[in-house]
């Protein structure tokens, strides 16, 4: 699969198009099953390369997720890392900062969370929820920060201090893969009106949820800015189609496939010393 | 006191000269027991800035202290923390790093330890051992970085990336202040001999302060290049002389004031509706 076209490196001009949802899935529409089935393999791929990244120890991957509600991060997550090795795949879910987070600056609780070297870490949100939420209900505002810090330049200087920080993540072996499900308005009410209906799914509902949504324009203004000031050579974002989600779940575990492959990870060979003495460990076994 | 001369704000021709301890000391040495005194003065007077910035909750301060062996870092932070409030005042020692440390980016251990907003941290040695010992010894190439990070940029690239970080922390309001103490190669030597011969400094002598004392010149090459490349406007360095042990920790204690004093930190106001509503509530609990 070619994701080369929904891959933003550099958000100058970067536009969300609603268009393209329908461009991308035109194209597929009709491979479903084809594409259904990419997804398990895909996984049994990145499985393997898992088990090298973790042997090898110096590289670590980090999904960033982010979305508008109903566009499907928990259901990516499940499908994409099912068939991964826990040992080695953490998710950790980012909700409303807890006042002792608040308490510290907004990368302390994420940096506690960063995937130790040789695994995969998940975040289903993320810091990027500083400069969306935070941005569209204005929170800093409401919270403790120096009030000479609060001016204009707030966002800019986020969005600055977000890049900083991924570069030193990239600069340090962490290698980020930021998603971006991109729902549309039409698919959101769809899947907010199933989970009114369907018993099964009341448990997902959340009022809230309808208010968020009267502020549409507003979030998708802001997930452009978001793109447009973030995206980057060493972190780049993956601005994925969400409408179908069997086709936004592999498009996912397809970027994750080709980022393994990118990092290579290989086996260590034993330092030659310890190469030499294996045949002398053998015979000692062997007598035992 | 004037703290101006030993503040480094930009690197950019910084010499470590050897002098400069004499110099500062010349003018102050007549002066000791009144220098003693001004100690304890500072102290409480820091300690009455600290109940305002800790019920203010915005800001926090960063004290880090850097030195080779023997140059008093924990003497200083006895010294100058002894007075203040424990429960808004936290002292971090980082050693070695663990092996779950060096799983992780270098800054993971730091972020995890910064001060809460309203608290005075204090870094008994802290990121910058990461352009120190890990240079004079050449640590990165026998830890678990990923091999094509391994360049001759690298050091340049953990500059940067220590501003960076510290940009940030500064932006969210974590006030930093960077203390160098700078002690005289003779001193080192009496006070190491001290360690051997009083059998009650015994147990804080170690043989590889002999073996690092043999890198002298190296540290103290190492010492320059970190703060001609990391002191900073919204992170200076304070190089404090320290062979006389009474004056670099009053020294200490008014940079600590002064930090304090610019944060100006003020007891908070209730709001406009709580206020007018205070007469009431007593009314209530005199009615009670």
């Amino acid at each position: 699969m070619d994701i080369s076209s929904i891959c933003v490196k550099s958000g100058k001009g970067f536009k969300l198009d609603p268009n393209k949802c329908d461009e991308l899935l035109g194209h597929n529409k009709k491979d479903r099953s084809k594409i259904e089935k990419k997804l398990s393999e895909n996984t049994a791929k990145s499985a393997e390369l898992q088990d090298k990244l973790y042997a090898q120890n110096t590289h670590s991957v980090l999904i960033v997720l982010q979305a508008t509600d109903a566009a499907g991060k928990d259901g990516t997550i499940k499908h994409v890392t099912s068939g991964l090795n826990p040992q080695g795949c953490h998710v950790r879910s980012f909700k409303a900062p807890s006042s002792e987070e608040l308490d510290h600056d907004y990368l302390w609780r994420i940096s506690r969370q960063l995937p130790q070297r040789g695994t995969i870490g998940v975040f289903n949100r993320s810091h990027y929820e500083e400069v969306i939420v935070a941005k569209v209900h204005d929170l800093p505002m409401k919270q403790q920060l120096p009030k000479d810090r609060l001016t204009k330049n707030l966002w800019k200087e986020r969005y600055r201090q977000i890049n900083d920080y991924e570069k030193y993540l990239h600069e340090n072996g962490i290698v980020m893969i930021k998603i971006f499900l991109h729902l549309s308005k039409d698919e959101q009410k769809k899947r907010i009106l199933t989970r009114i209906d369907d018993p099964a799914k009341n448990w997902k509902f959340s009022a809230g949820d309808l208010d968020e949504r009267k502020h549409w324009d507003e979030y998708q203004r802001v997930f452009e800015e978001m793109i447009q000031n973030t995206a980057t050579e060493y972190a780049p974002w993956y601005v994925v189609p969400a409408d179908r989600k069997w086709f936004a779940r592999t498009l996912v575990s397809e970027i994750l496939l080709q980022t393994l492959r990118k990092i290579d990870p290989q086996y260590p060979s034993l330092p030659e010393d310890q190469m030499e003495l294996l045949s002398h460990y053998r015979e000692v076994l062997e007598n035992d």
